[in-house]
């Protein structure tokens, strides 16, 4: 080190600190400039024996299914920002829904000897596989779809709530008759959505009807081509959708009809995502704190690390509706 | 490994593939428990070690400047695609376009020892730093935005193309003044499609007009803004716009000012993104072939890696108009 120090013109505190990575306060530049020397000279940083000492590699891997659907990027930008606060890098890891990429990528991260992982299940499971897998770091998860043993965060949405609160919005409105047009899904906040839509409408004196509730996949075709398909149970006058992009299908399907929204039908989406906004009417939708449920799984996650505490820890964060344009009251005929 | 085979009731063979992950054709079950027996049985595979040996440790890095922006998405799923065609992990490193971010993933990627490493550059530069850090691994760039030496593989989309026949489709159709409402940007490409715009115009003997040219941010709020603002340039009937999200924001703007799309106004986006396909009018857009280029930056990326052989290579990828419902002739006043 005062070899490095010497020629670099810095003192042995400041190559130290690079070094042993406790460099936040060193220049950029400086920073270079000595991990340059460094190689120069022949020396070489055992990023591992370094890692074992100062107990981490300020590196974090993030699993998310799909990194096209603007509700993961959303809660990856949470996670970036704060494990960029924190001192941290962070590896993202896209699964494409599938079990085996997942513990791939779980398998690499452990060997890249990450400090901690976060897992947004992929919609494909396997319960003998998981539990087979031992995750050798602390890991958080995002709701409860994984049968991984020993998370040390999880991190718990209302999807009960956020479903039930747009249902009520609608019943408020006047509206009896609500479609629900839910997404194919294999995780467990399918089954909570229903619930909440379920218990709204009973909750009102509504009876519950099989008719009105319909599945096909996340995505705007999926809505577009369903409506296209099926059209709507005649004295429909509301749907809630499971994305915003399911949403902007009904919207798209609407507009070719010539049936007016908010005016003939009311429209409900799901995420609060971009897509809400730049549509034309604006989409009424469930906010789930994206970008705030990426943080806090890393905040809590990292807190866990730093004081090595692995008791299991859970946060439940709460779901709330946004009103805006595509919902209003049913016209009377 | 014989004894690891015993325990585990595979042949030693299968064991040596597992621990030198030569391990395509095994079994995932079997994968893992040979792993979490060679872990039991307190024995350590030595990844490093490992690595120097098999020469690689089949993982790479991608530095994008956004995960938001579906440009860079869709170029990501392309990456992610071939990386796993390939038998290769892929980390995704999120820059939120700062070159001290870009830098230090680059530095934290090599930490980790990827066996390569993809660059989309941040929009922010600095040229003297990019010159200090030294690359260590074979990476590959997008378009000719950086400074780090040697690239293996430059991808290079021809932006002036793009801008190019958009206007002639625009100039086809029979408009005369034509807005460019570009993004700002301190990367090349912005200077490519401006000449585009211009020798369009001057090839069809129509003069460059300063007042046509305006800047704001790449996004839906960026250009709604400057329109609202600004309004158009009288006899104005067509806007090329920085990207889809621009195109957007024109339209929002027209639909609140009753002007009718592509009756009063044309207007063509950029990147052909989802936000044109999901939009009504359907925007005529340039496609730049982003998933194709995530394909591509990959691919000739390994076969350098694998051929051990590090000349320069630069891969030129055309970009195309595509025609929807956002362009059509100009009325006749």
């Amino acid at each position: 080190m005062k070899h490095i120090a010497e020629l670099c013109g810095v003192s042995v505190a400041t190559v130290s600190k690079i070094v042993n990575r406790k460099d936040d306060d060193v220049k950029e530049e400086t920073r270079l400039r000595v991990l340059k020397t460094v190689e120069e000279e022949g020396y070489f940083i055992n990023t591992l024996a370094r890692s074992m000492k100062t107990k981490n590699t300020k590196t974090l891997g993030l699993i998310v299914p799909d990194i096209k659907n603007a509700y993961y990027t959303d809660t990856s930008r949470g996670a970036e920002d704060m494990a960029v606060r924190k001192g941290y890098t962070l590896f993202l890891c896209n699964t494409d829904d599938s079990i085996n990429k997942e513990i791939s990528y779980l398998v690499k991260l452990m060997e890249k000897q990450v400090d901690g992982i976060i897992i947004i299940a992929s919609m494909e499971r396997d319960v003998e596989m998981e539990e087979l897998l031992k995750i050798n770091v602390p890991f958080a998860v995002l709701n409860s779809s994984t049968n991984y043993k020993d998370y040390a965060v999880k991190v718990q949405v209302d999807n009960y709530k956020g479903m039930y609160e747009g249902v009520e919005h609608l019943l408020g409105l006047g509206h009896k008759k609500i479609m629900y047009l839910q997404g194919e899904t294999r995780l467990s906040f399918g089954e909570e959505r229903f619930r909440g839509y379920k218990d709204a409408l009973e909750k009102h004196g509504i009876a519950y009807d099989d008719n009105l509730v319909a599945t096909t996949t996340f995505n705007v075709e999926g809505a577009y081509g369903y409506l296209r398909e099926n059209g709507l149970v005649p004295e429909t006058t509301a749907i809630m959708c499971g994305n915003d992009l399911m949403a902007l299908g009904v919207l798209n399907w609407a507009k070719e009809e010539c049936i007016d929204v908010p005016g003939d039908l009311s429209i409900i989406g799901y995420d609060d995502t971009i897509f809400s906004v730049i549509s034309s009417p604006k989409i009424t939708t469930v906010n789930q704190h994206c970008h705030l449920v990426g943080e806090i799984l890393v905040k809590e996650l990292l807190e866990k690390i730093d004081s090595e505490d692995f008791t299991q820890r859970m946060i439940p964060v709460a779901s709330h509706l946004v009103v805006r344009e595509s919902t209003g009251k049913p016209m009377i005929h």
